[in-house]
């Protein structure tokens, strides 16, 4: 019954992360029965994205890719002199790095590793960008002196942790891992296990 | 922290049905550091929806927008010849005609009101298509016999429904409406007290 456009809209929406047919549906006929330009904006604006919106080529996060293409890509991070540059942050995804950006606890850089170690998944050492990273350490004559591991607590992300520990201890860095524990305005009663059991392992002395 | 491209794709999603802006931020995060050419794909997709998708002038249906700017856009259904013209069901929205079509319990055609009367959001009666609608029923000699009305079940769908009859019974043609009652495979115990009333109150002898 839907026009073959709409069709191939819904397929693609689809390919979006959590969105299903029913829902890629909903966009589809939203876009195309609205009476504003929303389609045709939306469609200029990821053709846009698509062009210039490329990774940064010192961390992997978001960047401008420049007009010539003989310049590499930097985010606004790398390209900010004021930062701390003995401070390199490690995290798994861009989304994170947003997160970690918002919470202004580092002032330092960072470095997004796109993968975790996954043994379930068949994600091993060799796919997850080390040689790069060390690089990056090595870069400006070692400014570099801890490196903090912002991966998830999860069990992946705390594999990935001791294997970049072990990787990078080499190179003459500290290296910590970020604190895991009850969040912020958490209650204890619904926190589970292994979140009060790490809580209570990394507790510190009150000064 | 992102870049203008993205920003403004954040902007643009967010405003699609249910998308807040964390949504929204996903699906752009995807888009941009997507290793496919989704994002490019997508954006064509949708310009070309844009471009070659709108209304059907007679029902509301989605249809192919005509190459020629002369010809009316007719969507799939009201160019098929071999539908019953007695009959004209009305439903709220597109999504709705989907639906009713799925079932192929309707075998006639459709009149898509786009929406539905509702005091609370103010809309009025002079904001309903009426005219329009009466115009499709006396179209073709007056074909059309049966006009059964599809929205649904609520207060505003009621209300509708309600002055839709009183509209469209001067005009000569017999106006139904769809059962409300317990869903097919619902449950009795988890069926609210509406529900059960309006299936109690709609119930038919068994022949």
């Amino acid at each position: 019954v839907l026009p073959t456009h709409l069709q191939e809209l819904i397929t693609l929406l689809s390919r979006l992360p959590g969105v299903g047919e029913r829902t890629a549906q909903r966009y589809a006929l939203f876009l195309a029965t609205g009476r504003d330009d929303l389609c045709a904006s939306l469609g200029e604006s990821m053709g846009r994205v698509a062009h210039n919106v490329g990774s940064c080529t010192r961390c992997g996060n978001i960047a401008d890719r420049p007009e010539d293409n003989t310049t590499r890509a930097l985010c606004s991070i790398c390209q900010d002199t004021k930062r701390d540059p003995s401070l390199l942050c490690i995290v798994h995804r861009v989304q994170d790095l947003l997160s970690v950006e918002r919470s202004h606890a580092v002032r330092g850089y960072y470095f997004v590793l796109g993968r975790l170690l996954s043994p379930l998944e068949g994600i091993g050492a060799d796919q997850l960008p080390v040689e790069e990273l060390k690089q990056r350490i090595r870069l400006n004559d070692s400014e570099v002196q801890e490196v903090l591991i912002a991966t998830p607590p999860s069990v992946d992300g705390e594999a990935t942790a001791l294997l970049l520990s072990q990787q990078l201890k080499p190179l003459g860095v500290s290296v910590s891992r970020i604190a895991s524990g009850v969040p912020h305005g958490g209650d204890l009663e619904y926190a589970d296990p292994v979140t009060i059991g790490r809580a209570i392992a990394g507790r510190r002395d009150i000064e």
